[in-house]
């Protein structure tokens, strides 16, 4: 089976949730699980993750020093956490990773898209994940998940952005899915979380 | 005359003193001058600054890692200093710039050297210097004056690195001054402060 899954999608897409579910179900089946998040998950990624979700920087920071950091942070986390945990053969179970960034500063922010997919194998090199997720919901409902969202902390710089940027980010993720049809799976994710579970647990089983 | 000029060369080369010199210099001479130092310069570089140079991440910090701070740190300066600056007819003056990021991470460290060079191109864009000086002095010397500084704070990660890492850098700087005698000015720099300065100098008149 696939050592290294990741789920992607536009805020309010519901993959954490998914990510939760599934890293349980992994477990009750035997399987070690590594979940990481993306920026963080070392202390040098944390502190870099510091940086890059500081409020007081949201209208200073340059797209290309945002592309860079998040870049820092998963070079870390791969080297200290990710790489070891393949080896050990555990399953990382990843909420967000390299195609976050794709999505969100090369389609978003409209970054050069071969510059960023440059950088990101530069940062991976080989440890990528072999199964993606892509949670696909429509702008308008990841907008009204987002605001009814009153637990999780919705006060970072990035989650403040406008609509027109999620479109773009959206489109990003429709991209990735058709241009990776090997290791990407585009999931409806207006469903009801039942659906999309089995959905998931279903086709890692195949 | 170039207006973007920059000082290179391992630890403890005198780059720094002649920087000073040469900043006062031209401001006599009628310049609007800039002094940008790096990592640094701005508040987001240098927030990024005290990640990298962190004594606690020393043994903990993954080359690419270090390699992607820099270039953040840089791309925020240039973004928010360097380009303005050169817009409104400063000389910038640099005590280090993306050379050192070749010498120190890629011909130090051991990364691959085109993998920077394209790095490097991805964060500077066509803000490069026009004219770099490169200080040259045998590791043996940079040793002795770095443990005559006493008046710096030395204790940061990249100063603890042993002289076969600096033999490799000083390697690299001379490299790059062959690889780019258009750009490039290599400097004997054991020789007086006067001398070096007066060299300079006469090279800017030109």
């Amino acid at each position: 089976m696939d050592r290294f899954i990741c789920l992607e999608g536009i805020d309010g897409c519901g993959k954490s949730t998914q990510v939760a579910a599934l890293g349980d179900f992994l477990e009750k089946e035997g399987f070690k699980v590594l979940r990481i998040r993306e920026p963080g998950g070392t202390e040098i990624s944390e502190a870099i993750r510091q940086v890059i979700l500081n409020p007081g920087y949201k209208d200073k920071m340059n797209d290309l020093t945002e592309l860079f950091l998040y870049n820092a942070a998963r070079a870390q986390l791969i080297h200290e956490v990710v790489k070891p945990a393949l080896r050990k053969g555990f399953v990382v179970l990843a909420d967000r990773f390299a195609y976050s960034t794709l999505a969100y500063q090369g389609f978003g922010r409209g970054l050069d898209i071969e510059m960023v997919k440059n950088l990101l194998r530069m940062a991976c090199g080989v440890f990528f994940p072999n199964k993606t997720f892509i949670f696909d919901i429509p702008v308008s409902l990841s907008k009204e998940r987002r605001s009814n969202d009153t637990v999780n902390k919705r006060d970072d710089r990035i989650e403040k952005e406008q609509d027109d940027f999620f479109e773009r980010v959206r489109h990003g993720y429709l991209t990735i899915a058709k241009e990776n049809p090997e290791t990407c799976v585009l999931i409806n994710a207006a469903r009801s979380k039942e659906d999309i579970f089995e959905f998931i647990v279903s086709h890692l089983k195949d």
